[in-house]
């Protein structure tokens, strides 16, 4: 314990003394030592996880929609939704934030610190609905991803490891795409129709039939017969040849590592391919269009139906090939058969929590699922409460889950909480960078209102963004040891003139959801305010036409910009039918334009995009502004050289 | 059904008669038409699987021992070890074969046909111990493998699918370290001594230190200091520089797919990475020597001591580079918590089964895991017997398990049974080629006793080879239907003559355990018998004394010859003190030769060594003979054209 650490301490509970207008009781400033020395893992640890069955008892689930991996999480069934059709949904809250620092503004505390504060604190039944952290950057730069202090899901480190197995599922669905991909061009370059129709429809104990995905390609390709002999030579050209152009292939191979040698490789260079190399890369895991797919499936029929249309290349006319056309939709099925089920954990203060699905945040949606939503949504009741996070800011994240998420799942979010800190506002305002790793300076550490003051714009605009979609918006402060009171009061008064229907500073990270209640009891008064939810484009109007408002609506760009590269690929996906899905953004988060150093509000800018892509299984078109990395590296010294296993205790140590 | 399936039903009612010496009663006869029509997925479907908590208890565990993961899996910790370490073991029970075709002539069921008559049928206590199948052939060539017909793990579909997530875990596991081992050479060489010292030792809230895997590092480099602050310059150079020779790379990344693109990459080719581009392989996942780690470890302790001890790399100046000197050795063994647990399923008549681990067997040693023996040899009891199988034919999987498996646990065997069929026996008889996917020739579907007569030498060899190690065996005839009485008769004479304790024909495939309860019955007596294990060398003996030995004595080899690489790697090991491991050879299982077409018992050949590799951590040194692929591919039209899903049941079809 140094002498540094020690004066923070001491300037907390003064802190503590100006906001409660009262002195701190002797437990609470011997809780407040617990916390201050104690990394996430230990309170985590501090504090047993009640048995998972007996959670799933506690929120109405019966034995048989439940299936227990372990002692503290388990998989829920989807036959839960037809048993619970006819009850009405809860509250939807959504849980977004301000343009963040690169050390992010802690909106899965505060998501995690306001059901705590709902359930266990006003007796309000409710649910968290979280992403599935990646692994890579586990061990990379950022450490686990659980929430944090006092508002956490435990255990935080089985969370942050591998959980139930998605995401290693969604990396074996995909790789097997992948592999499939590059060997049906090796066996059809090799062989003749005819050799290559003899093993695509063999004889099998004296019989020779289509298999069932088969005939579904024949249905595609126009041809009507099912008894193979039949073919001409020209059906069984058309039905043999997928005739892939390997330089139109979209679809990546994924690990769910950091491995920035991955990111362009060369592959098929052993003899046994041929000479049939090309460039290609690995993506990190959560990067898939798969795992997108997982994040807005409704059902086990609707997500094999996105798995066979995947695209994942054009043939040599320029027409899409799918996983369908590769015959592997099925496997893919089988693959994901228990990756569909969310997962029940628990908060530190035992109320339920669902995990399920985590899809990047800037090629993809970066929100959690809608089944995992859903469930929810019935299991908390009319009254009831369901949280759910989007990453990024609110310009991103909670933009593309209006547009795209409540598109695919139907339903109306009732509340926005904007999770603000006085360190990102000041940032806003003119404050000098902020970078993980790097000490903060002392604007960040030192009451300054003029930074806040001026930093309050990008929290105002935020506010005007979510007003664009007719949800009412509270303000969650997420306040920081070293926030001052005045600049606490300056945050909440700008937030409400600015059209916030309130704002609360929230202490969840070192008081749980005790921290919370004001907020939690602002949400509940929102819920209650008239709603006028609506979608800010219609799916009708032309691609650019959608980015635009985008850009121009949300952004406040004057205009868009498309590149050669990105108006082609615009006219082609427009051309291939698929003109008529939302839009998903790749962005920047760290700024509302596309330039990561402008803060604050951007005007006056030109958002350029650079290619326009499509992830047609999962049902978006996403535009590129700017180079977007798909895979994270590992820097000279990685949050492994902490991780330890205890072989005595089996505890882990060193995860934050 | 076509009429050439009902023309082998008769003939197999018939040979039914023919064997039990009575008519076959009427409700065989219904039941052997649905074996008949049934394929392995619809067998293991139509027996519902007990609730594994229930099986659980039936053998004894307490419920915390055991981690439920959904209905048909659990988890079993190792504490039961220590709970039981008063009590004797079972009987141990390898199973092994002889010299198979490509289509492999059934250990894995008369494994488990073996189990469901002791338990089921004779009331005695038993265990099969099975490895775990890699994803990746499920969706190849293979197809599932849990076994088949009425001598089934089930559910099959969980067997072959994801499981309880360890093969995802040791993919994790030795990605990261790959990861780690390219990330850390581009940092070396784009920093100065002071700048990666810097990084690796950063001032944290003020306080500079070593991790204690850092620490650690020092006090091999023989630095005690413990003060970042008191390094000379000498002493930081040779602490932040590992100083990788990239060409001497042995650690490969892996996937659990089939995918042959991935056998030979250039990795690196991004402009973030500086142009450190370099040739890599993925291997498929069982082939890594994580998964061969987690088949030899005894305990938690023991496989992070293991993990760390992994060479993948030579310095510049020849020493071994290992996971440990990378920083990793805590990350990969949390990695690996869960998986170090064997996972408990069920036979198809309900008794007990331990799937853990599944090395390859030519470059691993391919025998399932020492915990999962050692646990299940507790549960059993004195009386009980544990039966567990060894990859490939004897000469390899067998000689394997007994001189790296049976030295890392110290168990010792008690019966060996020798898997034969009439098929392998008739080709090495002089029969015609078999091969995957082409229909058999009519040498193996009509009788030919002098076939099966001359090709009883591989079993005699077999039987030899076992008698080496001082094992009583007990050859095992896996029927087919198309064996003629005279031909099982032939076999099983021959066996007794050639020294087996006792040779049996079984039928599990069509009957389940009662098919198999002669053998059961014939494995109790043998068990019994006097035995006289010995290792076949001492660890002691140079490494070409070793490799000499294992090629004369079991595979009949005149003599080898090592190649300059192999004898330069040899000298190279003995050099770093890595001489005194065991041997694992990487040979072909379709000869006792190294050359696949020489069937029977070949003589006079000189085993060519191509090169020596070791994998340190698993703790064995394996020299190839010939090339050994680590990467299979997808066929033209792999299986997954069959396999899918019933979204409404979430049944699985098409895996067999």
């Amino acid at each position: 314990m140094s002498a540094c650490s020690m004066l923070v301490l001491l300037l907390h509970i003064c802190c503590c003394f100006a906001l409660c207008r009262r002195p701190p009781k002797l437990r609470e400033i011997s809780w407040l030592l617990f916390v201050f020395f104690s990394s996430d893992i230990e309170i985590s640890r501090a504090q047993s996880p009640k048995a998972v069955d007996v959670l799933a008892k506690e929120i109405g689930l019966l034995t048989d929609e439940v299936e227990i991996y372990g002692q503290t999480k388990a998989k829920v069934r989807l036959s839960l939704l037809e048993r619970l059709k006819d009850q009405p949904d809860g509250k939807y809250v959504l849980v977004a934030g301000i343009t963040p620092t690169p050390l992010g503004e802690g909106k899965s505390t505060v998501t995690i610190g306001l059901v705590q504060a709902l359930t266990a604190h006003l007796n309000i039944n409710s649910f968290a609905c979280l992403r599935q952290p990646s692994q890579g950057p586990t061990f990379g730069v950022k450490g686990g991803a659980a929430g944090g202090g006092y508002a956490q899901v435990i255990p935080m480190e089985e969370f942050n490891l591998h959980l139930t197995g998605d995401i290693h599922a969604i990396t074996a669905a995909n790789n097997l795409l992948a592999a499939a991909i590059d060997a049906r061009i090796l066996h059809e370059n090799t062989q003749s129709d005819k050799a290559l129709y003899n093993r695509l429809v063999p004889v099998v104990n004296g019989v020779r039939g289509f298999s069932a995905i088969q005939l579904a390609r024949l249905r595609r390709l126009g041809i009507s017969k099912t008894d193979p002999g039949t073919l001409t030579e020209e059906e069984i050209n058309k039905f043999a040849r997928l005739d892939i152009d390997p330089s139109t292939i979209t679809w990546q191979r994924v690990v769910d590592t950091n491995d920035r040698f991955l990111r362009k490789i060369t592959v098929g260079q052993a003899n046994t391919e041929k000479g049939f190399v090309r460039q290609a890369q690995f993506d990190i895991a959560v990067a898939s269009e798969i795992m997108a797919i997982l994040a807005l499936t409704t059902s086990l029929q609707d997500m094999k139906e996105r798995l066979g249309k995947m695209v994942v290349a054009n043939d040599k006319k320029g027409e899409p090939i799918t996983a369908e056309d590769l015959g592997v939709t099925g496997a893919l099925a089988v693959l994901m058969k228990d990756a569909i089920k969310p997962t029940l954990m628990q908060t530190l203060e035992g109320t339920p929590v669902f995990v399920h699905a985590g899809p990047f945040a800037n090629i993809a949606h970066g929100n959690s699922s809608v089944l995992a939503d859903k469930i929810a949504l019935k299991l908390v009741g009319e009254k009831g409460f369901v949280v759910t996070e989007a990453g990024f800011g609110a310009d991103i994240g909670m933009e593309k889950f209006f547009n795209i998420k409540c598109r695919a799942s139907g339903l109306v979010p009732s509340v926005v909480v904007l999770v603000a800190t006085v360190r990102a506002l000041k940032m806003h305002g003119g404050g000098p960078n902020v970078t993980a790793g790097a000490p903060l300076k002392k604007e960040y550490t030192e009451e300054n209102l003029q930074l806040v003051a001026d930093g309050c714009c990008n929290l105002q605009k935020q506010i005007q963004i979510t007003q664009l979609f007719g949800v009412p918006v509270v303000v969650a402060l997420n306040v920081f040891k070293t926030d001052s009171p005045a600049e606490i009061d300056l945050v909440c008064k700008i937030a409400k003139q600015s059209g916030a229907f309130d704002a609360v500073p929230c202490n969840h990270w070192s008081a749980g959801g005790r921290g919370a209640v004001k907020l939690a009891q602002a949400v509940e008064r929102a819920a209650n305010q008239k709603n006028n939810f609506k979608y800010l484009y219609s799916l009708e109007l032309p691609i650019v036409e959608k980015i635009r408002i985008i850009a121009q609506k949300v952004y406040g760009a004057q205009d868009i910009e498309l590149s050669p590269t990105a108006q082609s690929q615009v006219d082609r996906y427009t051309r291939q039918g698929f003109g008529n899905l939302p839009i998903c953004m790749a962005k920047t988060h760290l700024s509302l334009s596309h330039q990561p150093e402008r803060k604050g509000v951007p005007t006056g800018f030109i958002l350029p995009i650079s290619d326009v892509r499509a992830s047609i299984g999962a049902g978006f078109i996403y535009p590129l502004v700017g180079t977007m990395s798909t895979m994270p590296g590992l820097p000279t010294r990685p949050c492994f050289y902490d991780i330890d296993l205890d072989p005595i205790t089996e505890q882990v140590k060193g995860l934050f």
